[in-house]
């Protein structure tokens, strides 16, 4: 343990990896380095990368990452796929191209899958934030797929969205995508030498303005990924974010809120993982669950009773 | 109340919409209300219908719906949003379509939107879901947006999942929707008038050949809902199913597991209230809150202390 520890202080990424592994695992190793990694430098930023299947995302971001590293910035990744729970987010990515970026210097990519929990995902992106950011990794880029709840719980983590979307994908998405609109700092249209780019641009660009945020104001940038336009530009406009964040104090914020949401986080699991413990052990429950199973007592009343048996009031 | 409930079970739907207000409003009435309802009639039948927007979820079940009323079953719907908790659910399905159905005798409509907590959405379905089939409805149809681990959630109260797709929709939400495909009991392929239809319906027929599942052999349909095509057939296949789900016990089973989830549910919200109530103004609880947000303390250790002071031992 001490061992490892040293050699993660000494940041070699083979150590990064294990501490990642013992983490995810949840074992009690994985709790003491997370508290032993505790203080957090709070200097990496974080940034969260969003859009519908299809718009490029991996590769736009396999780009905006290259371009970092040749800058001279260490970077950390998590590619997280909330859609999954059955395949056990086998579709992360795309693991190839992920691959490649691995091959880099001072890159390392954690793919992280549904772990059972609804809320378990955010948390878990939260403190490989926090051990990523302890590491001494000046960039964490989060990934994410999809749309839903989830997203929005790993998007909040970042210090600044990215929304990546492209021309003529159809309104259907971009309407299921209205609520991830307000939480970007910055709209990408990528794939931009398709036709109907310019339009995409302009509807983006009158959504702002009717938005009622007024802390920023995004910007929407055109980017043809593949062919690496626009990604300094994007740079550019991310290290704008930052200062901007840094300006307002909204940076300091944002650090004390992912310290406080982790705390949550872990409470919620430790009670829940207690009270799932009490009621599946304690004989006095195991009648009433069968009543309720039964539909003989009705599940409210049973919860009520099981809770009492379990929270000091 | 007790005149409420009298009207509830002289089966008016006005009094089924103001007992749905009262639950989703999670008032102590509605409380009540779940309690007193708790015998659920089981009888009903759970159809969750899902697929990518733009697959044309909104007009099959209108037009199922339809003929359904006409076969002389009663109806409920719930239409679920799990996608826009900034937006409020204003997206959901067609609302002009909605309305519309909502006219036809028997048929009762209920919208829901994220309620806040993420698990919070399928424990309300399911709330719903009892209190329909409480007040009588024969067929209660689950309509979900998007993808993602809500919708498994919301799914997974359901008896039979419909799952809709159309031709040619493109690989990427195809990819997305593979946890999805897993769990369906019956596939649709809408818009099949449109190229590719019939190979969208052998590639669906390979996966399920390919597929791991032993106890039902989902079939493939093809439907132009627009023009009520196929929606017999769709009614026929989910009579089958049904009586496979009887036959198999499998229907009795799915009863015992939804009043034991909508237990479990209810559990979880006393236990996160009471945790919550309890940190946020217990004093002794303050210090180590500012602790974690100023990062002196991690977010483990105080999770565990705190755990202590609420949780019997």
């Amino acid at each position: 343990m001490d061992k490892l520890m040293e050699t993660f202080e000494k940041n070699d990424p083979v150590a990064l990896g294990r501490v990642l592994k013992e983490v995810e695992s949840q074992s009690e190793k994985g709790y003491e380095i997370l508290k032993r990694t505790n203080k957090e430098k709070g200097k990496a930023h974080v940034i969260g990368i969003t859009g519908p299947p299809g718009a490029g995302k991996s590769t736009l971001t396999s780009k905006l990452c290259k371009q970092l590293v040749n800058k001279g910035f260490t970077i950390g990744i998590i590619c997280v796929d909330p859609t999954s729970p059955f395949t056990g987010g086998a579709l992360l990515g795309d693991r190839i191209r992920m691959q490649e970026l691995a091959k880099l210097p001072n890159v390392f990519i954690k793919s992280l899958a549904t772990r059972g929990s609804l809320g378990g995902m955010a948390h878990s992106t939260a403190d490989i934030v926090q051990l990523m950011d302890s590491f001494g990794k000046d960039i964490i880029i989060i990934e994410t797929v999809g749309v839903g709840q989830v997203e929005f719980d790993v998007l909040e983590i970042s210090d600044s969205v990215v929304l990546i979307g492209v021309p003529g994908l159809g309104d259907a998405i971009q309407t299921v995508k209205a609520g991830i609109m307000e939480i970007a700092d910055i709209y990408v249209v990528n794939q931009a030498d398709r036709p109907g780019a310019d339009e995409s641009v302009k509807d983006l660009k009158l959504m702002i303005k009717e938005s009622e945020r007024k802390d920023w104001k995004p910007s929407v940038l055109k980017t043809i990924a593949t062919e690496q336009e626009g990604i300094s530009e994007l740079i550019d406009e991310l290290e704008r974010h930052k200062t901007h964040l840094i300006t307002t104090k909204a940076w300091e914020k944002k650090r004390k809120e992912r310290n406080y949401n982790r705390f949550v986080g872990r409470l919620d699991e430790i009670v829940h993982e207690s009270v799932e413990g009490q009621f599946k052990t304690n004989p006095k429950t195991q009648s009433i669950i069968e009543q309720v199973k039964e539909g003989t007592m009705n599940p409210f009343s049973a919860a009520n009773k099981i809770a009492e048996y379990i929270i000091k009031s």
